[in-house]
């Protein structure tokens, strides 16, 4: 499979650092590579940083570099911007461009997510019927422009048509709802086959939340493509395709990747970022919380959900900008207004009753329910993932696909609950019953003594449709556990946060119907006694959903300050908060108990990113000696001379290594370090001179040294001199560093490699795989597991 | 005086480097020196950190070392933690501790919240009158006991007597109103005389809003007794007191000082924290979210205003922690419930009317007025301070406050605006004018046809009151624009949230009411004509002041994200997020025009404290070997070498410096480094290992070198080996290392100094010190300022 073998090359190429120890080197210079190797050698000195593809394809970045590198650009415009009005004009539109990038980010996500939101709802109703007077309305449209219905028949109106009432003419009876189940199926697996294709063919990237390579990219890891345009298209085609099969998947991760690929496209059009990967990571930040402002309708989550979950490097300047970004996504989103009701969020409640502190204990038990299906999703769906990855499953990922939505739409049908899209089951199991709420769930025993305000309903005993709801919502609960493990993960976009939600909620809304009718019949109970009287309404059921849902995606993502805020903006109020952290707190700790890692972090492992989890905490006594290399068995370093290097030793190094770079030490006497050598910069190096420099012949000596070199005879080969291409200030830490100090600095400084010292003298390197690898070990782990195979 | 004195300190104390350039010496040993050089050897070695007291008053400390001290502590218990039941629950009581700490945190930050503001309402009240049936009720609790008042009359109730009415029995006419001048003027000196008393004596610390040196002490310099018992006790009630004396000052900032003193008051509780400073700092941080928490009643924006504004390190952990002190803070105040009415928030509003975009031009002017009155604040502020500092004035800080408040409570009284506190004032200034407002603000002239719902008013002219009030305004508007700049910085405790939301408020309610009125007049032209028909209500008076205090708040203290989060928990709609944003945005823009530094920082400049802006964008083209010590004109190095150094060689060392710690070197010729060590840790091993060592004297050698040294000859001394106390993994950067890189190092890392090498050769030393010095002098900054004198 290409995609898998793309996703493994980086356990070829990223070898960053010079130990010979064997390994295949690189299959040579890509074409890039050629055509700087063409250039002109004093432009290249002047620029020494000529384009962004100085990282191949898989490999980390070094953000100190980028950093100073982005130093070198502003300094260059404040300098130039003193010298016309032009060069003035020029800074400061630079200065403004990030400002420009987040707001075309946030048009454009705000957009590209109304239109999904629009299509999504189109084709899901699709699956059951028509419109007779406009086929691209969606059954809610559809009945809304309609004229003859009341207010109680809003959901049956003429002009929608099931498919076997246009078709035979009869609605009812055995004979049309077989057909209407056989269409629903069909459509179903046409869509998803739709997907599949479209994703095998065009855009391997675009399966998956995305949200686990997100991560990894924003880390500091090159994926080129990931974020392309062309993943961009087939990955908003295929999401609405695959959210409107009816599998058991959410828009919401693969939003993210949207929101992501479109930063990404305007990074391109200014140089400040499209030329700096350090940059283009900020703005990639600020994205991903526009994706998550959209998908939920919650700015401030969003940016929260950047900040704690997804983002790696994330300063303060980023915070504003993404914030400016996600409410410009948000805005555009109602702007357009796909839910049809000018509100931002996906589910909007109010509820009416405040919660007492008895119902701590459902809360929690909640908690308790959200982290034990976090933990069981993620064990099962990663052993189903590995399973894929080995076994022949991987060979046949549409034929899989095909399968789990022809088991999901044959069994999602018969069950109500089932068989509408995820999230208006979320929407209605959040709901609370109002006077005029028409849904089987709020089928309670009406006394029609009382008469009340039409939101203010007091308790009362469930009716037989409250007790029917429970049996399918029961079934549906299983139903959606078991499927989601196997359905995360395959060839399709799919998010998981909707899912899940789903999950906690039906468990919430159980819980809670039970808790009510508890109370309602047993009021005198001692727990009850202070809060639930005879007609007063004490329980809110739909609370319970929300707080079952919280958990479950707490459980699951192990999200916690984004998860509460998020949740809080859908209601709005400070008064639920405590409920959803009390839940969210205790799905959290229930979860790590059985593992620490998240589901992306699961997933990151899983495909062996080289990802340096800020979380992970290395508490172990190792040091810098243990981890660097060579190792004692291993050959010496290699190293280059300052001043007795020839070129043709250097060519050969670089024929038979595949190192990122060189260390350079003033002789192989007395190790002592001077810098460190760019392998990249000195292949370019080296080929500009022998071209275009008189003298330069394979036994000239290459020169790192500041003072000119004194050409002992004349007849001697001219020298090269490339002290301009020596990084003279590599980041060194001492063989007695303790590990943890290394792990610190590699996180906080996104180095790529550390030499290490002792006394002055250079003794190994440290590259990020060896940190990698080492806490891996550390973890008692399997070191030989997938991750560096 | 004693106070500048003691801020001064740190300019003498803090040179942790080690270049002898004829500075003065530390005054020796501190008591707690003396007793750890007591101790027993073996205890010292097995303990290498004996005590929190390894950084003296006034030092920066080392962020790695504290990290690693506590991983070490953490590693022991884990390791200890296998061995019996007893250490199995003391581990997990150990993990547990820091939830339990931000428990206690929360509580008694909202508990002393919610007695501050009941303290507050009734001695602010004091000042008018007195309540005959209970003496402590404040005017609105007196007349809500009371019987005798109809809703209109609410404010007037026989029960609360004024002054002149208890004395003369007149409450009107010139005689009364005088004496009520008077009066109120007495109280507001008695207040604010005993405030500054007991400032003065028992805790000089108490003073200022605290923020600048609390954001000094989280990015890791050391000032005892800041956040001491007896600063905590005296700032909560000199808070009232300078509250209550109608000073125009808020309790916002020095909430978040009370809230960071409960913090290290239950550090002590746990040595996990209390022993190391680094995890007490993130106690600290998440203290401030606390405090803020309460302040607004905004757990969120709290914890976004910590991150934003004060904190420096902020790992994901203490995001989550400090969500929950926050949240416990803000419940534990709903509980008190000290504004009566069951809500968090200090300021809660709801507005009824959408905006229109239109708008979006006096709210960007708002935020323009916001930017300049930022401007002119901190400049006026800083100028008065720096005079206050430098003159006689500094001499006399009681008078100071006197005169100070004599002539806020002269000028006060006559205006109502002025008359009333503060807070009253801004929530008074928000409120929309329902039908049942009985403020002078919200006398519109009724038309009698109209018949509408109770909140819905449609736009009206407005009656005389509203003109008197406008003038009104204006004049408190200049007035508190004036005696704010005076204000700040005085010897009482002083926030400056609420006098900036005030300015901002009045004038966004002048605006809004001038653009109310022409809505209403000129409802035809081309503006107004698409949304402000008569009879509709198309403008909120309330929501224009809201956008103020916004603009007016960013402009002083650039906030961003933090800001518009409070400002939404206050609301609590996104409705009104974007013209709080753009207010918010342009106010910054506009303030950062003149000057990039908000309010604290421009404190912490001027105190001098060695704060390291994570902010700051060092863009300058030095290097690391400009920067480092010595220069070239001064004596070199101060280094121990690794065997032939004398005991006596180091006690002459350590008597003539008062650096921090001595590099260690293998030779003197070769200048090859191996480590670093602790100029505290030598003291107590040389003292000890003379106690108790035999055979150790002056002319003995020290070693640091790992193997046992060789003892030529029987009669030489016993050698001192000191290799446990060395640092064999000190922090070095070469010597072409770009200072933007050593900056970002310093950051991010938290050093306290780092070492420059050549090749491997030491050659110099860079502290904190001399990095913030540097970067003065590249920002064109008198070099010579009153940072580094």
């Amino acid at each position: 499979d290409d995609y898998i073998a793309k996703r493994y090359r980086c356990l070829y190429f990223e070898e960053s650092g010079c130990v010979n120890n064997g390994r295949r080197r690189s299959t040579g210079a890509t074409p890039s590579e050629e055509m700087n190797g063409t250039g002109n050698l004093m432009d290249f000195l002047d620029e020494p940083f000529p384009d962004v593809s100085t990282y191949e394809d898989f490999h980390t970045i070094d953000w100190l570099r980028e950093k100073s590198r982005d130093t070198d650009r502003h300094r260059k415009i404040t300098t130039k911007s003193k010298e016309s009005y032009w060069e003035l004009i020029k800074s400061l539109l630079d200065a403004w461009s990030g400002w420009v990038v987040m707001l075309l980010i946030g048009m454009l996500t705000g957009t590209l997510a109304g239109v999904i939101d629009l299509a999504v709802d189109w084709m899901t109703d699709l699956k059951e019927g028509v419109c007779l007077s406009a086929f691209y309305y969606s059954h809610e449209q559809c009945c809304w422009t309609s004229n003859e219905t009341t207010f109680d028949d809003r959901d049956k109106c003429p002009q929608w048509q099931k498919w076997a009432e246009l078709m035979t003419g009869h609605s009812e009876g055995a004979g049309a709802y077989v057909l209407n189940y056989f269409l629903y199926v069909l459509w179903a697996l046409l869509f998803s086959f739709l997907a599949v294709s479209l994703v095998r063919v065009f855009a391997p990237y675009a399966c998956g939340s995305g949200i686990p390579e997100i991560k990894t990219i924003l880390s500091g890891f090159i994926i080129r493509g990931y974020l392309g345009k062309w993943t961009l298209l087939i990955k908003t085609v295929t999401l609405v395709l695959a959210v409107s099969s009816g599998l058991s998947l959410g828009k919401e991760g693969p939003l993210v990747h949207v929101a992501c690929c479109c930063g990404n496209l305007f990074c391109s059009l200014f140089s400040k970022y499209s030329k700096n990967e350090g940059k283009r990571r900020e703005v990639l930040s600020a994205a991903a919380a526009a994706g998550v402002s959209v998908a939920f309708g919650a700015p401030i989550g969003g940016v929260l959900f950047s900040l704690e979950e997804v983002s790696y490097y994330f300063p303060l300047k980023t915070l504003w900008r993404s914030f400016f970004a996600a409410l410009v996504a948000a805005f555009t989103l109602r702007a357009i207004n796909p839910f049809g009701n000018s509100r931002l969020v996906l589910f909007y409640v109010e509820y009416h009753t405040p919660w007492y502190m008895a119902e701590l204990v459902p809360f929690i038990l909640l908690g308790v329910f959200g982290g034990l299906w976090g933990t069981l999703f993620i064990r099962g769906n990663i052993a189903w993932c590995r399973r894929r990855k080995t076994t022949l499953l991987g060979k046949y990922p549409v034929l899989e696909v095909i399968v789990i939505t022809g088991i999901t739409a044959v069994l999602a049908f018969p069950n109500p609950y089932t068989r509408r899209s995820t999230s208006e089951l979320i929407s209605e199991l959040f709901n609370d019953c109002g006077a005029l709420e028409s849904s089987q769930l709020c089928d309670y025993v009406n006394n029609p003594n009382m008469s009340r305000p039409v939101d203010d309903i007091p308790d009362r005993p469930a009716g037989p449709g409250v007790y029917s709801a429970l049996w399918q919502l029961a079934l549906a609960l299983i139903f959606k556990i078991v499927i989601t493990i196997f359905t995360f993960g395959m060839k399709i976009p799919s998010g998981l946060f909707i899912p899940s939600m789903a999950v906690g909620a039906i468990a919430g809304r159980i819980v809670g119907i039970a808790v009510e009718q508890m109370a309602y019949h047993h009021h005198d109970w001692i727990i009850f006694k202070n809060w639930c009287r005879p007609g007063a309404d004490c329980v809110t059921p739909g609370l319970y959903a929300m707080v079952g849902a919280a958990a479950c995606l707490g459980g699951v993502t192990r999200m916690t300050v984004s998860l509460v805020v998020i949740m809080f903006e859908l209601t709005g109020g400070l008064e639920y908060i405590v409920p959803l952290m009390a839940a969210a707190v205790t799905s959290k700790w229930v979860a790590d108990a059985f593992g620490k890692e998240g589901i992306y972090e699961s997933h990151i492992q899983l495909n062996g990113y080289p990802y340096l989890d800020v979380r992970d905490e290395f508490t172990h006594r190792t040091l810098a000696t243990d981890v660097m290399r060579p190792r004692r068995s291993e050959p010496p370093l290699a190293v280059l001379t300052q001043d007795s290097t020839t070129v043709e030793d250097v060519e050969t190094l670089i024929k038979d290594t595949d190192y990122n770079g060189f260390p350079v030490v003033v002789s192989r006497e007395s190790e002592r370090l001077i810098g460190f050598v760019q392998r990249r910069e000195l292949t370019v190096a080296i080929k500009t001179a022998r071209q275009k420099q008189d003298g330069v012949v394979s036994s000239s000596v290459v020169y790192f040294t500041e003072d000119n070199p004194q050409v002992a005879e004349a007849c001697d080969p001219q020298p090269l001199k490339l002290r301009r291409i020596l990084n003279l200030s590599p980041f060194t830490v001492t063989d007695h560093t303790p590990m943890e100090t290394v792990v610190d600095i590699f996180r906080k400084l996104g180095l790529r490699q550390c030499l290490v010292t002792r006394s002055g003298r250079l003794l190994g390197i440290i590259t990020k795989k060896d940190v990698l690898r080492h806490m891996a070990q550390m973890m008692n782990q399997d070191p030989e597991s997938i991750m560096f195979n």
